[in-house]
């Protein structure tokens, strides 16, 4: 049986509980072994005493937790330098393990980017980190929902940098690259993928912005019979949702994240393309506001590890 | 009764259709007195006979076909120089009998901006030309639902040049103002307007652009106890369909139309603010590939109808 990695998140956020809930809604056996990366002092908390019991009498202690940061205690709902410490290590031990061959895949729980900050790291977020751990140049956000499928051309960079980005020669090339390495996750192996425009009504002829007609236009005939576009923005997901296309390549952060939040809040999963393997995490942070109230929802994350279970390479 | 100007729209397409049986789906009597702009080879139709006869038996007459403009015929689907000019004379006719009076609101059906350009108008859209015909300077499009509401600051212009327009002094007050107008119209007299920010997060504290910091933040200050934000675009839908806020400012075209025609397709009412009188239109367009077929939808047509019937300060 395939090991899958888990980290824990920041210890100060919702991150172990909606891991230990999301297990124990899977059905059981489970089809993987789980080893989950974090704290002594976390595993052992009062806050998830019964949880963790529970997970280790349905599994049959079939589950293994590596601590691998001493925190000297947790203090919820709040960034701290030692917690974020602690979360960026639970990230590099996973990594390691799984570059090791130990485990197949890895899901992660939301970190802090306040913590990190706090705790001096160069790396504030997932991606920047693992890119650097993985010595990976180039990696694509993706998410994975009922309602569609997104590979990001573009992630955190302002609005009036997009046009510049995406302009740059092979740039939407290599994003599609990676759309086409999402959907053979998916097990779709001649996916239709649609390209949204940039502008609004994609442009409407240069009349609304060149990028369309000069870059996306030509970028899409060169791609062959499965990629198809530019389409105006606006009505594309209404055609996605109504599954027109298995995958939608999107221009910009919002443009994808409004969409896909506004339909699928709870069930996202976000997937990471170009690293030399699997890792998916829930589309939700830290939510310090609901730590240790027992509010916080394991859907999310339980999505993230079936979209791992499903690919069928891996497991 | 107050008489309501209605327009026909290009005759080559679904405007008069969804127009009838729009007026249809209401309830008997009708509360206001419908003046419809169109042609007479258009009234006559073969393909309208049956419902224009029902419609005047079921309002006994009260309504009037205003024909303003001589067709040699008809041609459905396609655009057409002479069927782009009468669409325009409609909205120069009807616009004509609101502002002297005789009607009291105008309700448009859809145009084609290529049966314009055929025809030489100079003004290819509505707001264009009714600003002209208006002598307005500044309009605002915005969008009633059941879902949210929406001013856009910014329309139809590359998603480049959004952030220069937005830093314009005094550019997003005067967008507030119609959040204001827009929301008076409706009845609420102390609405919780919120703004959107421009880029991913908001600009996570100026990481991913600065116009959030430099622009809409000092905006929202000035603005008063009842104006929130900016914030993060992908959440702030799921919140206003929450009714959080009962309006929001959207910086740009796609960042409302994407979650407003995925949420509320059929339904949605495109209302021009700014201009001397109420104008509201369905959000669709002339639906070529439809025509003369009997599938046209006229719930975003009756909901346009709907949103003018419960202004008070009109009827």
């Amino acid at each position: 049986m395939k090991k899958i990695a888990f980290t824990c998140g920041d210890p100060g956020g919702i991150g172990f509980e909606v891991l230990l809930k999301a297990l124990l809604l899977l059905p059981k056996p489970l089809s993987f072994y789980p080893i989950i990366f974090g704290s002594k002092a976390l595993f052992e908390h009062a806050y998830y005493r019964d949880l963790v019991d529970e997970l280790k009498s349905e599994l049959h202690y079939c589950i293994e937790f590596k601590s691998v940061f001493n925190l000297n205690s947790i203090v919820f709902s709040q960034a701290r330098a030692q917690q974020g410490e602690a979360s960026a290590s639970y990230i590099k031990s996973a990594v390691e393990s799984v570059l090791a061959g130990d485990c197949s895949a890895l899901v992660t729980a939301p970190i802090s980017k306040e913590a990190l900050s706090l705790a001096k790291m160069p790396y504030l977020d997932h991606t920047t980190y693992l890119k650097y751990l993985c010595e990976v140049d180039e990696v694509s956000m993706a998410f994975y929902s009922s309602y569609f499928s997104v590979v990001l051309a573009t992630v955190h960079v302002p609005i009036q940098c997009v046009s510049a980005l995406i302009s740059q020669e092979n740039f939407l090339h290599q994003r599609l690259e990676h759309c086409f390495e999402f959907m053979t996750l998916m097990g779709e192996h001649a996916p239709k993928i649609a390209v949204a425009g940039l502008n609004p009504h994609a442009g409407e002829n240069a009349l609304y912005g060149f990028e369309e007609r000069d870059v996306i236009e030509p970028f899409v005939k060169a791609a062959g019979s499965k990629v198809f576009g530019p389409f105006a923005p606006d009505t594309l997901f209404r055609r996605l949702v109504n599954k027109e296309f298995d995958c939608v390549l999107a221009m910009y952060h919002d443009q994808a994240l409004i969409p896909l939040k506004l339909m699928a809040f709870d069930e996202a999963v976000n997937v990471t393309i170009g690293l030399p393997f699997l890792r998916t995490s829930p589309d939700h942070g830290t939510a310090y506001d609901i730590v240790g109230t027992n509010r916080a929802n394991p859907a999310s994350m339980k999505a993230a590890i079936d979209f791992v279970c499903r690919v069928k390479t891996l497991l």
